[in-house]
């Protein structure tokens, strides 16, 4: 039963700033620079979505591209595109919306949506010269 | 005596939103979507700026990549980078910062500073799938 | 009235052979070789869009990309995406699909949809190493 | 004795339809939707070809990149390039042409060629954003 | 008749300096900094020859990219690839091999091979973040 | 404690050769072919640093990318970029720099300035086509 890794690219713009609310701004301007910015800036982030599994006999396929495509949108790039990330999305309230963070919650926003027999990865640029990514370790 | 067009990109990332200030706000969510957002969204800016003249015979060069880039660094990059290009960059204080509007700043910003038997041309890409062009015409 | 460039991206995947229905089939095969494929190949099409024209002083846009998008989206891409473009898209009936000729079927087909005093620009990638341009000279 | 994975690019056209013969018509376009179109479509197929072994230490090689590049033309793509993988490819004669099948066939047809002792990997990109991942497991 | 611009990749590796031998070595590395150093460094050089004029109407081709492929092969990628532009191409021996200086060398090579009613560009990037355009003007 | 692996890219301009100074240059040329050229050849390189390891609660990083940019600015491209690699790089002078090499070089002057507990993976692209990955193994 061969295992095959089926990747998908979708994209969102969004605005953030990375900010702990337990430390004083100094502290934040000082470990987070520019990304501080109170004001906000952003980025064109483009994420993978990777599925790992079996091909089924039948159609040939690990998962359905068409029903990952459906679950990413709904799930991810409805709540996030033209977001400000700390202001709008929810898990961010209280969670620093670094690229490593975000890979955590777009994993755990899909994980309970696709078959637990499946591998998932999230790959995320945040800009085309910094990426992360995270596999549920 | 041969003409090149000689280019050069750079980028940075920026927080906007699409708002035209004489509008309801109703106006603005009809006209600019989800855009207008009041929370802010953002990009990644790529800016490719262009100069075209004649060869120097003795360098070879255009205009030298060295000096090109530390006008691009002094009077954009550190400008717009990692800020709201609304609230933090004064020439979009009454101009609504689409990438049209962006690109003719960035232009006018360039001209004075560029030799002027160079022609100059920016281009701006707002998105991997979004970008303006703009030869001062 | 500072003139702008602005160009939108999209893509459609289709199959096509290069063939002149006026020729031999020995004589298609000599001129197109392996293009020439009775069962036929297929690419992923790369497509840029480009309107120039005056920046709008209320919208700050040359031309609204939503509409653009929807009227790339309604006129070529509805109709090319997955699609035999020898077979099933009435222009290339008697019309060899190389990708000079479809450059031209597209800016045809989107000329009478964009307003007159913009100016229009199709690109198109046939592959990342081939690609096109036509401005309806 | 350090190991290190090559990475080879190369690239193919070809056409192809999604179809499973043993289901109706009416269901093959229920499950695979525009890709069941009994015309084909086609795509720019993306091939990487990684391998994993030791440098050898007399020539810094894992493995000869242009031995590798004569295996990957031989065995791929001049037997995939501007072909119908249906029609024309004997694996898919019964085998549904899905991405995550084609990897499967460039890996077994790779496999016997290549040093028992490196582990292979094929990437294969159907467009620029669907691609699928196989190593074999 | 249309006008169709049809566009070809191509890439070569070479070593190179930028050095002007009228000129003391103090002087060539006030100007040309770390791109003077003496024992050279090198760029993966990408090439983009691009190609105007009428459709022809049995063809649909500008141009036959297979001719065009040929003759870029032939006069540039095989007297270019893995080659030291000062040391080993003609051209270099008394020219600053600028990314400006090797388009109109490249132009200028290319022009007498191609049909005289068809208008010539050359673009040549010599970094993604570098490039230079040149149309014979 | 998720784990997620960080990546930053960055980029030097380098000219090489490859050889083995035990052979002949009969058996080098034969072995190598063109990129055993004495006079050089050379290639814009790209680097991926990749960092594994937990999300540091306070900051949301697992390593701080403005530091790894500081490594790898000063260890890396301040050391081989726009260098000869076999001339002027000391890791080089007995060791052929293939890709591989390189690779590995990288790693090992990377790896005593990042924390312990963070795995290391570097990439480097030579060639937009040719890529290797090393992590240590």
């Amino acid at each position: 039963m061969n295992k095959v890794t089926v990747c998908r690219k979708a994209h969102f713009n969004a605005a953030h700033k990375l900010y702990n609310s337990d430390w004083t701004d100094a502290r934040n301007t000082l470990v987070f620079g520019k990304c501080s910015n109170p004001n906000f800036h952003g980025h064109n982030y483009e994420l993978i979505v990777s599925v790992k599994g079996p091909i089924h006999p039948e159609t040939g396929f690990v998962m359905d591209m068409k029903e990952l495509k459906k679950i990413m949108n709904e799930e991810i790039i409805d709540v996030f595109d033209h977001k400000n990330l700390n202001e709008e999305v929810a898990e961010f309230e209280n969670l620093n919306p670094t690229a490593e963070n975000i890979s955590v919650v777009i994993w755990n926003k899909l994980r309970p949506l696709i078959d637990k027999k499946l591998e998932l990865t999230v790959t995320l640029y945040e800009t085309p010269r910094n990426f992360v990514i995270f596999s549920g370790e």
